[in-house]
C-alpha cells in the first residue's frame, strides 16, 4: 500500500495506518504524506519506509510505481487528504492502475464523485470508501439481522451523530483539524453534515437496507462566524414507507462523538451505539431485552469475520476501521488472482456509497434552503 | 379530597390516589368513580370510603360535597377521567367552587381549555395539572442549573418519549387503555402526540424555560386501521434562536415509558431519562462528565423539597406524582388561610401549561397537514 | 396501626408511615413517637392525629389502645426505635394482643430475639420484620427463578452492600443518625454488619433459598475513634455446597446505598441492584445477557403482586417497603377474619429471619476474634 | 521480533502479534510458532515470512538467528507458549542475547521465575511480561491517581475477574485453551488463580501501589472431575493497613472476562472495569460521580500516550496489548543506542511482577489448605 496525505499532524493518517498494520496482510511501501515535499519525507522516514519511496508529490509517487516490476510497486493506493483533495489523486491512481481506497465523503462535489465512477468502472479496479462505522461486529450483526427479518417491517429508525468539540470557534486557534472542515473551499458545501452527517446516512442506509427517498432538513450555524452548518436535524422518508430522524451536531456541548442507530420494527428493535460498540440492545414485543454481544451466542457470519477476539475483550474503532482494510486487502488479492471476487470479501462501502453521501449533501442542502416541507432524494 | 373516575380497571385513578396519600397530607373524603353509578359505588367500597360518599355522578358529587358544611366537605376534586371527560367535570366543580386538579391533556379541544381558564380566574380557583415528570427531582434540578445559567445559551433540546405499547392493534382486544386514547371522540384530534407528545413539550418547556415558536411535525400511523397518530417527529424553533426535536411514539417497539430530555447550552449540557430518573449526565467542556445523583452534593431547593430519601434510596414514578399533589396540597391549605400562596408551592402545572398543551396539539396537527416547512406555534 | 418511635429529626419513621400509607389499607390512629412525651405529641399533632390517641409513651398507648373497643382500637403497631428499644415495646405490644411490625435488626441481642419469639408463638399474634429489600418485584422474582430451576444448583453467590456516609466521624458532629449507630449501646454488637450486613445477609437467605453454614470475616474499624465495625468481608459457606462473599462497608466513599447480589448457577446467573432495582441481569450459557424488567414479559405470581405500575413506571424504596406493610395488612386481615393466613401474604420476613438476623451478628463477631478460618454458623 | 509458539489455533499467538503491529514500530521477522516443525511451517508462511526464517524449534532458531549480523537477525523474542513452556525458551533467548517479551505467568514454579531473574541480572537484557490490562489508559490514569494521592490513603480495594467459559467441562471437549489451562501439567499449581487470579493480583498491586501482605483463600473446584482450581475468593491484607477482596472465577456463568477493580480512599473512590475501559468512575465525598472518559479533560502523561484516538473512539483489549509492545519497543531501542532506558519506557511489567506472581500462586495454595486464617504472603 501507498499512502497519499497523512503527515505529521494529521489525524486520520495514522488511523488508515493502524487500520493497514493490524491484520498483517498489508504493508505499507511508499507514500507521498504532504504537499510538502520536505514534510513528505520526514514523515515517511518516521515510518521507516525506504527514502527512495517518499515522494515529494502524489504524482510522483503514482508514476514511479507504475513503472516499477508489478511484483514490486504497490498494491493499492490509501487517499486520507481532506475533501478537497480526493478526486486529483484518486484519478490519477486509477488511471496508473491501481486500486484506490479512499477517505470520505469520497469528494467534493458530486460531479466528482460520478466522474471517478466512470473511471473506476472504465479502468475495472476495485475502489473502498472507509465509511468505517460499518466495520464494528455489531452493526454488521444488525444488518445480517434485519435482512433476515427478525425485526418485521421497519417503521421507524433514529440515527444521531452528536459531537461537541467544535462547541467553540475552535478554528480560530489554527487547529488543524477545525481548520480543513469547517473551510468551505476544503470541507466543500456542507460542514457537519459533511463531515459526519455522511457517516450517519451511510450506516443507517446500511443497516436498514432502505434508502432515503425525501427529507426536510434544517440545518444551523451556531457560533458566529462559522460559514457552515455545525449542527442539524433532518426528518426523513425512507424507502419501505418507515420514517426517520437523522441528527448530527459538532456543538452537542460534552459529546464525544456518539454515532447511534436505533431502528424499530414490526417485531423487534435495535439499538447500537459506539459509546459501547460491543453491545446491542435487541428488543422483542413484551419479552426480556437482550444484550448482543460480540462473540456471545450465535451471530452472523459476517459478523463472526469481523471480530478478532473471544467474548469479553472488548474491540474497538481501530479494529472496526481495519475491517475495511482487511476485506478490501482480500478483495484484491482475489481479483488479482482470479479476476473476481468472493461476494463476502465486497462487504466494504464502495463508490456508489460515496457518491450517495454526495447527493446527500447536495439534497440536505437544498431542503435547508427551501421552505417546502419535503425535498426529494 | 373527592375523586371523578377512576375506577375498577382504570390506570390513572389509582396512581393519583397512590400520589395523594403518599404523604399523609391529603385524604380521599368522597368520590364518582364511574360514569356507571354500580360501578362506582363497588370502587368506593373497596377503597373503605363512607357509603354516603361514594356517588353515582359527578353532578350529584358536586351538588352534594358543596352543600356540606366547610369543614366537612371535600378541599379539592381530583379529575382523572378519559380526556373528553375532562371540562364538563372541571367546569362544575370549580362553579361549586372546589379547587380542582386534573389530568392531562387538560380538555378535549382549545377552546374548552380557554373557557376553563376564564372559569378558573372568575371563580378563584387553584388548578392544576398533572404533567407528572415535572415532579421528578432531578427534572426540578435541571430546570434551576438552566435558570442559574449553568448550561449558558442553550443551543439544542432534544425530547423524546418513546413507547411499543401500541405497536400492535391492542385496542381491538378491547384493552380499555388502549380503547380509549386510540378514539378520536374520547382522546381528541391527536393519539400518540396528545397522550405522550404533549407530555414531552411540557418536560421540554419546563426545563428550558423556553418557548416552541414554529415547529415542523411529520405524524404518522404506522398500525393498519388506527384512526389517530401513533408516532411522530417534529423539528422546533425554540423562543431564543435555539432548536429542538420532539420524537414521540406508541409503535417503538419494545420500549417502555422512555420520557428522556437532552439539552445543549454554549457552556455545558444535561441528559435525563425516566429509565434511570434519579441520575443526571451533566456535562461540561472537555472536563469529566458528572453523573448528578439525587440527593449527593449541593442541589436546588426545589429539587431538595421533592426528595424524600437520603442519596441512594430510588424513587420513583409515584413520588414524582406526589410532588405535584403535595404541593397543589400546601397551596391549598395556603390559599384557604391566608388567601394568597407561598411561590414555591405553585411549582405544579397549570392551567396555562393546560393552554399551552392544546396549542400544541392544534398546531402539531396544522403542521403535518400542510407542504410547507415551518408552522408557527 | 399505632407507631412507637419515628418521631421528628428520625429518618426510617416517615419511611415506614409512607410505606404504610401507600396502598389505603392501613391508617395511622395513634403513637408514641418519642420518649420525649411533648415531642410525642409535638409529632403527633403534625400528621393529624387525634390528640386523644397521641401517647407520651409507649406504655401508656399500649394500656389506652387495648382498653379501646375492638373496632376502635389499633390493629397493630409499627416499631422504629433504634435497636437497643425493640425488644421492650414488642413484648408488651403481643402481650397487649397486638400484631407487631418492627425495624431490623429485630432486637438487640440474640437472646432478646428468642425470647420474643417464644412470645409470639404464646401469644399467636403475626410478627413482621423490614428487611425491606425484599420487597422489590425483582428480588421476589430472583427468589422465584432460583426456586423454580431456572439457574439450576447454585455454586458461588456475592452479596454487598457498599455504603459511604461513614467514611468520615459523622458521630462526632451529632448528627442522629450517626450517632446511634455508632454507639454500641444502642446499635449492639456490630455496628456496619448489624446495621447493613443483616440486610445483605437476609437478602442473601431470601433469594438463594440456601442458608449460611459457615463463615470466615474480618471486620474492620477504619475511622479512628469508632468502637464498632465500619466495614467487613465475610467468606461464605452455603448449604449445598455454594461459596459466598458478603462485603458491607460504611466507608466505602462515595457509594451511596448500593446493595446487589449476583448468584451464579450451573445453568444461569443473576445479578441485582438497587441502584437499578426495577431491571435484573438474567445469564445463560453462551446466549445474550436479557435485562428483566418489571413489568416487562411473564414474571412470577409474586413479582406481580409486589408491582404497582405497568412496564416503564420506575418504582422505588418506598414501593418495596410497602409491599412489606400490604402483604402485613393483608395477612391480618385474614388472621383476624378467618384466624390463618393465605400463604402468598406471608411473604413478608418473619421473627426466624430476626433471629438469623441476630445469630448471624454473634457469628460475624465470633469469626472476626479467632485466627481459625471456619467458624459454624 | 521473532516469535516462540502461537502456530494455528493459539489465541494468544495472533493477540501479540496484532499487538505488536498496530503501531508499526516491530516487525516480525522469524518464528518458531509450533513443537511440531511441520505446523511452525504451516503458520509462517501464513505470515508472510522469508522460509529460512522459519524455524522448526525455538533451539533452532535462537541457535541460528543468534549467528545472523547484528542489524538482520530479531531484535527480541516473544514467548507465547503455555505456562511450563515458558522458562526454557526464555532462559535460551536470553543467553543467547536477546531480549524476551513473555506471556504470563512467567513460568511454571516460583523457583524457575526466580532463576530467570537471575539469568536476566547476569545477561543484562530487557525483560517484559504481558499483564495487558495495565496497558489501558484508564489503568494508567488511576495509578497516577492515586499516586498522586487524590484519593487520599487506601482503605479498601475489591477486584474481581470472573469468566463463565468453564462452567462446564469443557476440556473434555478436547478444546484447546480449555484442555491446557485445567492440566495440572501444563498450566501449574493453580487453574483459576494461575490464569486469572495473577492477572487481578497484578492490577491491584499496580495499581493501587500497595503490596498484599497475607490473604486468607478458598478455592473451589466446582466442575467434576477438574483437578485445578476453578474459583476462589481471597480476603486480602494490603501493606498501609488497607483491606482487599480477590474473587476470579471461570464459573461464573454467563460472566465473559469481567476484570474489574474498585479502591476506596479517605479522600476519594475509583471503579474501572474492562468491559467499558475507556471509562472509569471517580468518587468524591458528597459531591456528583465524575466519569472519566480517555481523552476527555487533563489526564495524566502516562494515560496520554497510552492513547492513540481523540475522545470518543473507543479503543479495546488490542491497544491496550500494544501499549506494552510500544513501551518494550521504545526501551530497547533506547537501551540497544545508550544503554540505559528512559523511565516512561519501562512502564510494563517485569520480571519481579512475575516472580510476585509466582508468589501470589503458591501463597494462594498454601493459604487454601490451612485452616488457619491469614497467611503471609
Amino acid at each position: 500500500m501507498g499512502m497519499i496525505g497523512g503527515g505529521e499532524g494529521a489525524f486520520i493518517g495514522e488511523v488508515h495506518r493502524m487500520a493497514a498494520r493490524l491484520d498483517g496482510k498489508i504493508e505499507l511501501v511508499c507514500g507521498a504524506f504532504s504537499s510538502n515535499p520536505k514534510k513528505s519525507i520526514a514523515s515517511g522516514k518516521k515510518l521507516f519506509l525506504d527514502t527512495n519511496r517518499i515522494y515529494g508529490t502524489y504524482q510522483e509517487m503514482l508514476e514511479e510505481e507504475s513503472r516499477l516490476p508489478e511484483d514490486e510497486r504497490m498494491d493499492f493506493v490509501s487517499i486520507v487528504t481532506p475533501n478537497h483533495m480526493h478526486f486529483a489523486p484518486a484519478k490519477l491512481a486509477l488511471e496508473k492502475g491501481f486500486h484506490v481506497i479512499c477517505d470520505k465523503p469520497v469528494t467534493f462535489t458530486l460531479a466528482e464523485a460520478k466522474a471517478l465512477k466512470k473511471i473506476i468502472t472504465k479502468k475495472k479496479r476495485l475502489f473502498a470508501l472507509t465509511h468505517n462505522y460499518t466495520g464494528y461486529p455489531m452493526v454488521k450483526e444488525a444488518k445480517a439481522m434485519i435482512a433476515s427479518k427478525k425485526l418485521g417491517k421497519i417503521r421507524r429508525a433514529i440515527v444521531e451523530y452528536p459531537q461537541g468539540w467544535l462547541s467553540q470557534r475552535l478554528e480560530a486557534t489554527g487547529q488543524k483539524q477545525a481548520s480543513w472542515r469547517t473551510d468551505p473551499k476544503k470541507s466543500g458545501k456542507a460542514g457537519c453534515m459533511g463531515d459526519i452527517g455522511t457517516h450517519a446516512e451511510n450506516l443507517l442506509e446500511y443497516i436498514t437496507g432502505l434508502k432515503i427517498t425525501e427529507m426536510c432538513a434544517d440545518l444551523n450555524v451556531f457560533v458566529k462566524g462559522r460559514k457552515l452548518d455545525d449542527d442539524g436535524a433532518i426528518l426523513l422518508k425512507l424507502s419501505n414507507g418507515a420514517k426517520g430522524i437523522l441528527f448530527a451536531s459538532q456543538i452537542a456541548l460534552g459529546e464525544e462523538n456518539n454515532i447511534r442507530l436505533r431502528v424499530y420494527g414490526e417485531k423487534g428493535s435495535l439499538d447500537w451505539s459506539q459509546e459501547e460498540p460491543n453491545s446491542m440492545v435487541y428488543r422483542m414485543d413484551n419479552k426480556p431485552k437482550q444484550i448482543l454481544r460480540v462473540g456471545v451466542g450465535s451471530q452472523s457470519k459476517v459478523a463472526q469475520s469481523a471480530t478478532r477476539l473471544p467474548a469479553g475483550h472488548p474491540e474497538g474503532f481501530i479494529e472496526a476501521f481495519a475491517n475495511i482494510y482487511k476485506n478490501f486487502a482480500y478483495a484484491i488479492n482475489d481479483y488479482n488472482q482470479k479476476g473476481k471476487v468472493k461476494s463476502e470479501y465486497l462487504d466494504f462501502p464502495s463508490i456508489d456509497d460515496g457518491i450517495r453521501g454526495m447527493q446527500f449533501i447536495d439534497t440536505v442542502i437544498k431542503s435547508s434552503k427551501t421552505k417546502q416541507k419535503w425535498t426529494k432524494f
